[in-house]
């Protein structure tokens, strides 16, 4: 059974685990900073493939295939999987990872879906529902771009505050038995709207998503910053991660000690011409499944929280005038020697 | 806690309630065979918004508040809102209830939606992550059609096979001790692809996900269709439920008794000229959350399966010649003095 602490945290008291994960990704992010860390890197961006759609859903079937034999499973024994995308319809998990017959859950929640995805998945474990779940989910450069954006080949230019989709996948299984990473606690996003338009500034739009569910979590748990070893944001770039800052500097908070970004972590943004930073459902997805559950499972890292950031516009939503909705939801992920 | 029984079946053993639920639909709907069901009817299929979008959000809005308001609760009290639809990017649900300021799951099912979000629903509820929750989906025809169709303007035809999306929303608050009709277990549907690539034959994609989780959740309930008071599907419509009749027919199964089709109740085919019958998330969403409650409450319906059905396409999977993926959520409701 999970409880509830303060007014948004679920402790989860049967500890899920991770049993296995996998990530997978594009050229430009194997050559990145922490590219050493990924379980698969595709120089060809279609992945043998006829379109970047299908290119995607590969991306999300071969993290889901290598999450299971990291956890020395088989879909036959999971109890469901928590998957979505951020393509029109999720078609990058429907079309991915539908011939593994596992029930399936799908979710929308943009760049913050990996969040959400282990947060659903360790309540079925936790309450009994599931004994084996997955969470995953994908983004790629150029299926992003064209339906976000424009096609690739007018070659538009874009401004600094701008981020680029990590191409790449990340797949966790969890587990109510093995595994020496838990998922300790979660905190549910709400949608924060505060008037941002600018569909090139996404970090703005997100930050204070990312604040709001950073900070409920910390009142709940009674927690400070420095009681982690890292918080970990999905994809809030430069311009998102300095407001992120700024707004627990407001309260009297330095969160920078232990602050970092999955969209600054896996690009180098002055070698790799990529703006405010990386970006997407597969950004934060794949960089918590390679980098951060390796330093994890090696020791480094024990006590962690991990934030993933989402943006929900739509490019119809954005014609239409309307500002961006923005999300964050968090999960306390902790070594077992530390409990 | 949550129980597993057979393959893919989910026992609640702490039957979460439905303590209220509302339904808001179109004047078509309305005009309906069970349109005296509806709690609103909205003549003005903009409800006063300048987009459709727009139009949509406002749906589902209204339809949490109805159902908020029926459960004599208030946002504040609910722990996780969980909600989607079918457009782009879920904007009918991050624009419509994002003001509310509940915690966030957001869904991705296609028409399946409904199911899938009181399954969750059902599952924070059980294992404690939360003490009242909510479902909600929605779908408006203008929005639907311009998005996956043609734009209104074109006046296109339809063959016989197609659906006619439904312009509304249905809402339900679940909680873990007030109200009369528990979810008592569920079944969380897998991706059934045989092959289909019409669009406008969308029944004949469902039912075979429709077929694959009825008949295992029967499986593990050691349970016949003759047990049930009905076993209503999402939106298979004429062409879709006469299939899933016939798969449970092959079987020497006889399903015609007891299934019913929210498609199939909402319009009146000879008189509202929707061919093979109603779609759209808010299909079914809008006929549990009225008709089939109401009779619940009333005592006529007593123990009855719930499964929605959803085509996980996208406009591109159907440029790019790939067949339609699709998925069926079931939920068992029990009126709780036959338990």
């Amino acid at each position: 059974m999970a409880k509830r602490i303060g007014k948004r945290t679920i402790i989860f008291e049967n500890s899920p685990k991770i049993a296995g994960y996998y990530s997978v990704v594009g050229k430009k992010e194997g050559e990145g900073p922490i590219g050493d860390g990924f379980h698969e890197v595709c120089e060809d961006e279609l992945l043998g493939f006829d379109s970047f759609e299908r290119a995607e859903s590969e991306l999300q079937r071969r993290a889901v295939l290598g999450a299971l034999d990291a956890a020395k499973t088989k879909p036959q024994n999971i109890d469901c999987i928590f998957a979505g995308d951020l393509l029109n319809q999720c078609i990058g998990s429907s079309f991915g990872i539908g011939d593994l017959e596992i029930p399936f859950s799908g979710l929308y929640g943009a760049c913050s879906t990996m969040a959400l995805a282990l947060i659903n998945a360790a309540v079925h474990i936790d309450g009994g529902a599931a004994k084996e779940a997955i969470a995953v989910t994908s983004s790629h450069f150029c299926s992003a771009e064209r339906q976000y954006r424009f096609p690739l080949e007018y070659g538009s230019q874009r401004p600094q505050s701008a981020q680029w989709t990590v191409t790449g996948s990340g797949s966790a299984v969890l587990t109510a038995k093995r595994g020496d990473i838990a998922v300790h606690s979660a905190c549910i996003g709400r949608i924060c709207d505060l008037g941002v338009k600018d569909q090139n500034n996404m970090g703005a739009a997100m930050a204070p998503a990312a604040y709001d569910t950073v900070r409920a979590y910390l009142e709940d748990t009674e927690t400070k910053p420095d009681d982690y070893d890292m918080i970990l944001t999905g994809d809030l770039g430069l311009v998102g991660s300095s407001m992120f800052c700024s707004l627990f500097a407001r309260d009297g908070v330095d969160i920078t000690r232990v602050h970092r970004d999955c969209g600054l972590l896996i690009f180098d943004r002055e070698r790799q011409d990529v703006h405010s930073g990386g970006s997407g459902c597969g950004c934060s997805a794949s960089v918590l499944c390679s980098n951060i559950l390796n330093r994890m499972n090696g020791g480094e890292l024990k006590n962690i929280l991990f934030c993933a950031t989402g943006a929900l516009l739509s490019p119809t939503s954005v014609l239409q005038g309307n500002s961006i909705p923005s999300i964050a939801h968090l999960i306390n992920l902790r070594r077992q020697d530390r409990i």
